[in-house]
């Protein structure tokens, strides 16, 4: 029997409450056994941009990297925010260490091609290693990833949280038994947007092309399903969507995925 | 018979410098054997200050580590600098992984106290835990330290870049054999400061005292003798200073510490 594996991710709004990020790492280091953390950004790095005078630059609405941005992501997201949330885990008794990609070359990218929108520096991930991951785990040492992945020539490249997430999920599927749970501000994945609590409970491969169909999914949450479907499909054994408190209390509503 | 460890500690003046710092990170790829990099700050931190308009607080003359200043040191230390050294060490074949102090709680320090002068978030090495270190070694992952250490208590703190040093060679001569080398911009301790080849070859406790006595050795050189003599009482078994250079050709001239 393969060892059971909790992968969480959180999200940005998360980290912004420095109360609500407190109490979300106070219960994931109570939570039994072996896990990894993956975070996001979070506003911080607007933040700094803003204060250094360096506005967005958007192409066809979305955001391009430039290379202040990466050089501002990487200060933010593997300095500040990973190194700051792992000093909190250690005061908690939970033996963290904080990684980017580059680290052991955990998760190597590649640029994404410039053809037909140049995004700049953005990563997508190529090989997830899991030879460190592993001698960690088995050492009880816990993985913290911040989203910053590199190119294996020398590049760092900023890469979305949830497909990291995802792939070491699915990486990792081969030697653990894993568990993989994206947190965000909602309770799960909702029918009715303005209603909190139209949690849907399960949603399989059938439902999500039901849901999908019927426009229910809005755009902001298709590529988060798209990464958790792509992970059940490598094996990943199960996958939820939830609040920072749906990990520990099991009295709580959440999504369930499964294939 | 210990298996030999080399402990390199690299200075700001060579991080500002992007072809010097590719020249030693290439040298330093190619030395054999087990090693270990620490590396300072350099200008970085100092220009994101400048641009946030956040000025320098000085007491007595020393520079103080404000709330500001800690968050800045951890973003450029932690995050950009040392990302980026280990993503270049990466492109050169060398297994590198980037940490600071609060992973894997691998250096603890204390706040120092604020008396007689309050430095701020300034920590002094309590702690240095080798499990991680031996673990990463053993499995022929390089370790890159930069100069952010943790208290425990969820407080990360700026700490003395020569004193890492030091302190992770002399915890890690119980199970090494541990070569520490200083590279700076200078060839070595100097007779006379002003001329550049006047390279003192070798040191040892005696002469250190007889240095001091003269005045030669100068307020800058003084806590960072004082660093090797400790480490060296520690046993580690050979202390050099010198420049880039001197890590990988021995053609070079550089400055050998004794007992």
């Amino acid at each position: 029997m393969k060892t059971k594996l909790h992968i969480i991710k959180i999200g940005g709004n998360l980290i912004d409450d420095a109360n609500q990020l407190n109490t979300f790492l106070s219960n994931f280091s109570k939570l039994k056994g072996l896990k990894i953390l993956v975070h996001g950004g979070g506003k911080k790095a607007t933040e700094l941009s803003r204060k250094l005078g360096i506005e967005p630059v958007l192409m066809e609405g979305r955001r391009i990297t430039s290379e202040k941005d990466l050089e501002i992501a990487t200060m933010v997201y593997a300095g500040l925010i990973n190194k700051n949330i792992t000093a909190q885990l250690q005061a908690m008794n939970c033996n963290a260490i904080g990684l980017s990609g580059a680290d052991a070359n955990s998760i190597e990218s590649s640029k994404r091609a410039s053809y037909p929108i140049d995004f700049g520096y953005v990563g997508d991930i190529v090989t997830v290693n899991t030879q460190l991951l592993e001698i960690l785990l088995y050492n009880d040492i816990l993985p913290v990833f911040c989203a910053i992945t590199h190119d294996g020539k020398g590049q760092l490249l900023n890469t979305n949280a949830d497909t990291i997430a995802a792939d070491l999920a699915s990486a990792l599927s081969n030697n653990y038994e894993v568990k993989l749970h994206y947190c965000f501000e909602k309770q799960g994945v909702l029918l009715n947007i303005k209603q909190e609590d139209s949690v849907i409970p399960f949603i399989n491969s059938v439902k999500y092309a039901e849901l999908k169909a019927l426009g229910i999914i809005d755009k902001g949450m298709l590529p988060k399903l798209e990464n958790c479907f792509r992970a059940l499909k490598n094996n990943v054994s199960k996958v939820i969507i939830g609040n920072a408190a749906s990990i520990t209390r099991e009295n709580q509503p959440y999504t369930t995925l499964e294939l």
